[in-house]
């Protein structure tokens, strides 16, 4: 017996395939076999016009300071410190890129892992539900550091965010919802690649780079579910930024992958698709046509704390605000959420901090007294505040069945029900939570999560300093002028280096 | 409907577990649940005596002796160039560790990479078949960085390396060949883990350190098969020697995973483990009794081509030895071997090097003519030579079932016929190559690998003084004196920094 024709068909006829293309790109003719997945998406990424629509460019600026004001508030975090301390040990020749809360530099790699950690530390980072992913913690400390290391411009920035967030959401949808109800940790996972295709864009690579730039992206994607609890939550994001980084890196210096890696037998789809991914149809998501911060929006967080209680948090907000009532004048709270919401909520009495950003009771209470949560409504002292635990009580919480949330569309009605004690029962629901792109953050509650996040850090004058320069990024001529000004505190001191 | 006790049992208890444990543990006391598997791993790696049997610290010196030679020559390779090209971006600034191939010197994270993608660059450094992983290629260049760059000694690298091994070992087999067979990169993945093991034990982590080490190394271990056929491959080997040091710096100053993450629901062995992977059982594999390498031992190549082709030549020199028998003796070679070996084999005709690694008839053509193979046999114009070219016909190569190569024992039977012109018609049969500990190599087998790998780049006097020094490794006082003269060479140049 005999398997050479199998032989032929696997293996090293592929690299060959890839050395025409390679080839025959570099001479500009065009290519001899069909584009792969991870060719189509880099195509994209590198030729896209860079003259974007201000609907796109003006919630990626928010994007980008919302994304630094959780950097500075999460620099205070154990997890970031200890990323930190580790990234200390090398610091940078020449340029460099900033460590937040040290203003140490660092190399750029090192940087974007510092950065990222403390950037999801506190789980106050926006969430990108069109890939499951937290994507702006990956993908702007990626593309801050690189940046500041180059003396790019802050137009140059929002570009490379741009292209990263649509290459994000390519890839996630081509793996999710399968990949992160396996297990895997999308916003490290899919968060590298897309943010190999960011930062390729910020070196100006050809397609033919770029795609090289996401494989070795794949090559390093990484990180679990299993760690979620641990440090190693925000460490993953971290890891990821450094990694997207990376890639792009060594794509510009010449090292290459198989353009086949997420197709192909032993590529991302299949080992990390997990039991049913949808696989690529672009026919259905086009590349950019609307782009997909116009079309899904990013789900920046009002609430710091677990995205479970949100929409809860929202309907009683609403209530409040339409009828008036104070915490004396509640009989009780029901809310109705989805089972994942209730397995992630599993805190009813929470001892501390971390346990009252998964505890509905506490967050409810918080709401219901002061009419909005604030990161200083997480401290060890503050979850032990009589007023609030008096108020706890009022909350119960029941869930629908598991089955409701497989609905493809992805919105979830969560309903709340409050009894006054005047007899008087107010209902209302929500499908989408203040932030997402159906109810979005008007002005002032960008500016008070900014300055929440930032002024216990930086003190009030190097906040404003600070909102200001975000939201005049796209003027910023040289990062690296801009960034060791605007980022390099220690956390919990109000310094500039 | 309510799921309170569901939520109760995941995520946030399994963090309080951690905890309780890690106070427990830093007190002294009996820890208070039953330890993980990646627990009782990294107590073992912590806590085992440094006080090796020489029958495990020879063969690790002559492992780590193979594997320098491997990263000298490898460094030459494209794969390797582009990555110490990126990784020159960012210099050292104090100690860091040298770059083989450009002597330049870089923190020692980018080193290991640098220096890991050299080492397997070739495919000539030695398999580990108890892990299916490339075991050295990984551990040898993330201890060398990183015992430069602290000031490790020679004894602290060798027990680092045994350390390393067995931790590589004990997370393989939980989960291979499951986990290799489905398509992931195990010398990446298994690889990182271990050497974070490793690493942790060169900077004498406790227990508790180094079972988070182990855990950041799981976060960050990545690489997928899909990759094979390109630079990728010997990429992720140069990434997991960086990400394993990386997780035991991180771990050292105070980042921490979760001692579950092997285990948990979102874990290594559920996501990583492929279909049917065995899980960990110490009770069949005891950690380091006897040690891994006196038990399996390392299988050193002594071939520079695809292992698929190794006990064919091995059949052949054995019957050359035998009978004494020159090329023009010899009518026809047939080769019987398994099924994965002839969809390795795929070139009948290589056009290249790289086609003629994994081509059967050169090989054996090869061997025929001059009794051994060299580096120099694999360049373009080698392969070309008329006189090779006019015995590949001779060779022809036949498949044992795919269900033979399910053999749990791993001992795959690979046969040779050769039919002399005589008539004679010789027969022979090998389970193992030489270089596994089967067959080991002798003193002078490893001494002409080593210098068809170094001389050509350093010159005779260089590595002469090279294989010195790493055979006396156990004698070295101070890495970052010995590896600057040792290492510190430009590919294709004979000249020490």
């Amino acid at each position: 017996m005999t398997v050479r024709h199998i032989g032929t068909e696997i293996g090293h006829l592929s690299r060959i395939s890839i050395k025409l293309r390679a080839a025959s790109d570099q001479t500009g003719a065009m290519t001899m076999t069909a584009p792969t997945t991870l060719e189509k998406i880099a195509t994209w990424a590198a030729t896209t016009s860079s003259d974007w629509s201000i609907n796109s460019v003006t919630p990626a600026i928010h994007a980008i300071a919302d994304t630094v004001a959780c950097m500075v508030s999460g620099a205070t975090d154990a997890a970031a410190i200890g990323v930190r301390t580790t990234v200390h040990s090398w610091p940078a020749v020449g340029p460099g890129a900033t460590i937040v809360g040290s203003g140490c530099r660092a190399p750029a790699p090192f940087a974007a892992f510092a950065n990222g950690t403390a950037a999801h530390a506190q789980d106050f980072d926006d969430n990108f539900l069109a890939a499951l992913t937290h994507a702006s913690a990956v993908l702007v400390p990626a593309l801050l550091a690189l940046g500041e290391e180059t003396g790019a411009s802050g137009a140059d920035i929002i570009d490379g965010y741009l292209v990263g967030l649509e290459c994000h959401a390519a890839i996630g949808r081509g793996v999710n919802r399968s990949h992160y109800l396996k297990g895997f940790h999308a916003t490290a996972t899919v968060g590298c690649i897309g943010t190999a295709a960011a930062c390729a864009r910020l070196l100006k690579l050809d397609e033919f780079r770029t795609a090289h730039a996401m494989s070795l992206g794949t090559s390093m994607a990484a990180g679990l579910k299993g760690q979620f609890g641990s440090h190693a939550k925000p460490f993953q994001a971290g890891m990821a930024a450094q990694n997207g980084l990376l890639a792009a890196c060594f794509a510009r210096d010449g090292v290459e992958g198989r353009a086949e890696v997420l197709d192909n037998e032993y590529g991302f789809l299949k080992l990390f698709g997990g039991d049913a991914p949808p696989g690529w149809d672009f026919a259905a998501f086009p590349l950019g046509t609307p782009h997909v911060i116009e079309a899904v929006g990013l789900a920046p967080k009002l609430h710091p704390c677990c995205g479970s209680t949100h929409k809860s948090i929202d309907n009683l907000l609403d209530l409040k605000a339409q009828h008036n009532f104070q915490s004396e004048d509640v009989e009780s709270m029901h809310t109705f959420v989805n089972t994942s919401n209730v397995l992630n909520l599993c805190f009813d009495a929470p001892q501390n901090e971390m346990e009252a950003r998964f505890s509905m009771q506490y967050c409810m209470a918080v709401a219901l007294k002061y009419g909005f949560l604030s990161l200083q409504d997480f401290t060890p002292e503050a979850v032990q505040r009589p007023e609030i635990r008096a108020l706890m009580p009022l909350t119960t919480m029941d869930a629908t069945p598991p089955e409701a949330e497989l609905n493809p569309a992805g919105e979830y009605v969560h309903e709340l029900t409050v009894k006054l004690k005047s007899g008087a029962v107010l209902k209302t629901a929500r499908t989408c939570a203040k932030g997402t792109i159906g109810d979005p953050l008007k002005d002032a509650e960008r500016r008070r999560k900014f300055d929440d996040c930032c002024v216990p850090v930086l003190g009030d004058a190097k906040s404003a300093t600070l909102y200001a320069a975000c939201n005049d990024l796209i003027g910023c001529q040289d990062l690296a002028e801009l960034i060791p000004n605007m980022l390099a505190s220690s956390a919990g001191h109000a310094h500039v280096a």
